[in-house]
């Protein structure tokens, strides 16, 4: 073994302990939103507070600092012995950029950071309990004053919210995602004025009584039609979906079961579904490693994305699960396969982000994205949030929320200081329209396939694709890398276009 | 604020750290029993062998001993500042036990005594399904010569065995064991031969087939009549029952159900029920200190067994229960109270420790124990165990064993390295006795109100005279506080006798 092996096996022993004191916290995490008694509330969050601490203090000692600088050059990103092979130089390079990212911000910002992010939360849920924006307000203030400083910190070429967005998608820019997201609302807002001119769907057979632990148990044979492996996870219940991977061979998903809503569950299973997947897919050799890591919210978000909309809001999905849908609910027996299908694809605005379709899902990230930017620039004030979201609504969607509560009192991400995170939800969208064409390339014949049930052939083809890498690329790398093809905007729109030029019968 | 409480809050602090890292280890083993995925082990075994250094690390650090230091003389255990509270005082004393405890083991042999009983465990499980003893044989040679020099470390006046009890049953010595043992085995072996020479119980109604989702909600049911506050706790499905605490506000447990046996369940809930009330009867202000833990395995066991037994198998308890028991279960309509009360109480030799009844058990314990001294003092070889426990097993409840699954190859508990565990149960049953005479005379009307369903004045009393003082006295300490009396068999063989003597219409 020569001494760089040696140096980046030391590093390696260092990162998986960090990735541990991780996992144990997401173990914690997932138990507190499914099973925990209510009253373990304030031990559990002291034993949140014990692990981050460790965490965040083994990733800025001087020990893992020394370490790196065996490898690596801190300052040039310069990989000290270019033999070392491609992989294992990423990792290095991925370490970097961590632990660069780790200590750039002082202990002390970051516990003054986590607690006014904490305070503000509670505030938040009150202010949309009660519905009165202006008791939010002030920790919205503190919030980003402080998320100001934090890119101030952090470091930006451009534009302060580069440095936030880096955080969620490393290597995208405020200034890329303005060209892609103004061609989309251009786009995207003509198409939802023609569906909003032509004959509406009926989709009310999708409303009714739906016993949960039917839902629930359809949730696990889709599940497992996906190649989700029962041994390695497991679908709970919680109020908020959510996946969440302790290890690819313990990655867990959870759904909320409404009873009078068939889709969202079936939805929430697909996507959290999607996420966990691509944690399974992960190679655990390299567990501890970022070889071992997703390579950011975004692709994080086109894996689910794309179970939840390329596959499970399409025509042969449900020409295979259908009939089986029908054995555990009868009431829908009358429904036919194309009756369901414009069902499930349904466009109508909402005023609520995540209850929105495929088409206005855009826009309302869109919004927030712009929100968000005149917020961290200065050039828009906090007291004048609710007026300028009212009115993008109704520029973008046509509607005007009649409260703050279902406008800009309805998401939580704000009162925790992730404000840099809503574009990847599109950005997630985009890639898996990348990812999904050079699928339809190597595998014309899918929907054959897919109506007769097999799936996993998808599943293999994305571990090969984009899993089993880790984050042995960036995002912009895999996605060329994938689909030949530079992230843009072309290819999501030209699937939203002819998706739903069909249903809504559209001229061509 | 003086400096003796300033120096006793930094302990705290350091303490309090120690016993996070804990209750997150108890979490991923209340996981690993109950939710996680199958293929989740490998990365849970180094999530919990991670906790567990860092436990260890903080308990026998230089800086826990030079705090501790400044309260006390650890050589002599005097309390350097008279003028704290008796309470904090009784605090810093059981500390300084600990530590001592913790540091008496060098670090090396603490991880090569897990290592070897992680093996053992598995070739236990492994020579069990193949019923030969043979194959265990050379690793419980090694736990053994390892257990005698674990007391040689840990230090003892009398004998090395005196070393091993006091890790589960401080204060506690061999001596003792064997005076009351054999008190008990005279006069159980006695009651045994009487029993069995009456007229046998009918218990065939117990077994047939019970809906397990039934059990549970009964179980549910029960545990609510026992004052277990179900938003501190909950109720789920494991192999095997236990109770898991990871604070006072977050105390869990589970059951086994037996679609074929009905009580199985019904005294596994009552069971780790008990213990989970003794967890959530201590003061959480403590929580962090011993003022904040239990006594002792025995007095843990006291609080089970007490629920288990003086009540879940006591006639008033079931003059109220069994209505609602048939609610749940129609076969058991024509079932009477005397009928039900007899079958729940049968007695009856059994090869299986833990099947077995509320006579033999503590047969089964000091047999056991007998062995265990034998083979720790060097007097009993490994290869003669077989002949031994079939030896003793034929002299104390008549039967010997078919074979050594049996037999002396049934229990974890020597694989694992816990000698000195076994005689906690039966400890446990003369505690419960104790504390249950004391009980009798301050509420002497306890079965009306038992058989009214009312009992959580039995729980308010225990934590009054039991859980909220924590470890401020020992067992002994605590028995002769609660009954006046220093700790005996005679009150358990008095309870034994007269329950017994009229369920099988014995003389006086």
């Amino acid at each position: 073994m020569t001494q760089t092996e040696k140096d980046y096996n030391t590093l390696f022993s260092l990162s998986k302990k960090i990735r541990l004191y991780d996992s144990i916290s997401y173990l914690l995490e997932w138990d507190q939103e499914t099973y925990m008694p209510k009253k373990g509330k304030e031990i559990r969050a002291e034993q949140l507070a014990l692990m981050a601490s460790l965490s965040h203090q083994e990733r800025t000692s001087k020990n893992y600092e020394q370490t790196l600088k065996k490898l690596i050059d801190l300052d040039s990103g310069e990989i000290l012995d270019k033999n070392l092979p491609t992989h294992l130089q990423a990792s290095i390079r991925e370490w970097r950029r961590d632990f660069l990212k780790a200590t750039s911000l002082p202990n002390v910002f970051v516990q003054e950071f986590a607690r006014l992010a904490s305070e503000s939360t509670a505030a938040w849920a009150e202010a949309r309990k009660q519905n009165r924006f202006s008791d939010f307000a002030p920790y919205l203030e503190k919030i980003i004053e402080q998320s100001r400083i934090k890119a101030e910190y952090l470091g930006y070429k451009d534009h302060p919210y580069d440095a936030l967005i880096d955080c969620f998608e490393p290597n995208v820019t405020t200034a890329e995602i303005e060209t892609l997201f103004s061609n989309l609302k251009k786009k995207i807002t003509t198409l939802l004025h023609a569906i909003l001119s032509s004959k509406q769907v009926d989709d009310r057979f999708l409303h009714g009584k739906f016993h949960a632990g039917k839902q629930l148990a359809f949730g696990r044979e889709l599940l497992e039609a996906m190649g989700y492996d029962m041994e390695k996870g497991r679908l709970d219940l919680s109020n908020h979906p959510f996946s969440m991977t302790l290890h690819p061979s313990d990655s867990r998903v959870t759904t909320r079961i409404h009873r009078s809503s068939l889709f969202d569950s079936i939805s929430a299973v697909l996507h959290e579904g999607g996420h966990s997947l691509y944690e399974m897919g992960l190679m655990p050799e390299y567990y501890g490693s970022p070889l071992c890591e997703a390579v950011s919210l975004g692709i994080h978000e086109s894996q689910s994305r794309l179970w939840e909309t390329r596959i499970g809001q399409s025509k042969p999905f449900w020409k295979y699960f259908l009939p089986l849908l029908k054995k555990y609910f009868k009431q829908l027996e009358k429904v036919n396969l194309s009756q369901f299908y414009k069902a499930i694809n349904k466009v109508a605005p909402t005023f609520i982000r995540v209850e929105s379709d495929e088409v206005t899902y855009s826009l309302h990230v869109i919004l927030r994205f712009e929100l968000e930017k005149k917020l961290i620039e200065g050039t828009l004030q906090v007291d004048e949030i609710p007026e300028a979201w009212n009115e993008l609504m109704g520029t973008y969607l046509g509607i005007i929320p009649p409260t703050d509560r279902e406008g800009c009192l309805q998401d939580i991400h704000w009162s925790m200081g992730a404000f840099g995170y809503f574009p990847t939800y599109t950005l997630g969208n985009l890639y898996a329209a990348h990812f999904f064409d050079a699928f339809e390339k190597k595998y014309p014949d899918w929907e054959e396939a897919v109506a007769k049930g097999n799936i996993t052939f998808l599943t293999e083809w994305l571990k090969d694709k984009i899993h089993r890498h880790g984050r042995l690329y960036n995002a912009h790398e895999l996605v060329k890398r994938v689909s030949g093809k530079k992230t843009s905007e072309t290819l999501y729109l030209k699937y939203l276009t002819e998706k739903y030029g069909e249903i809504y019968h559209l001229g061509a």
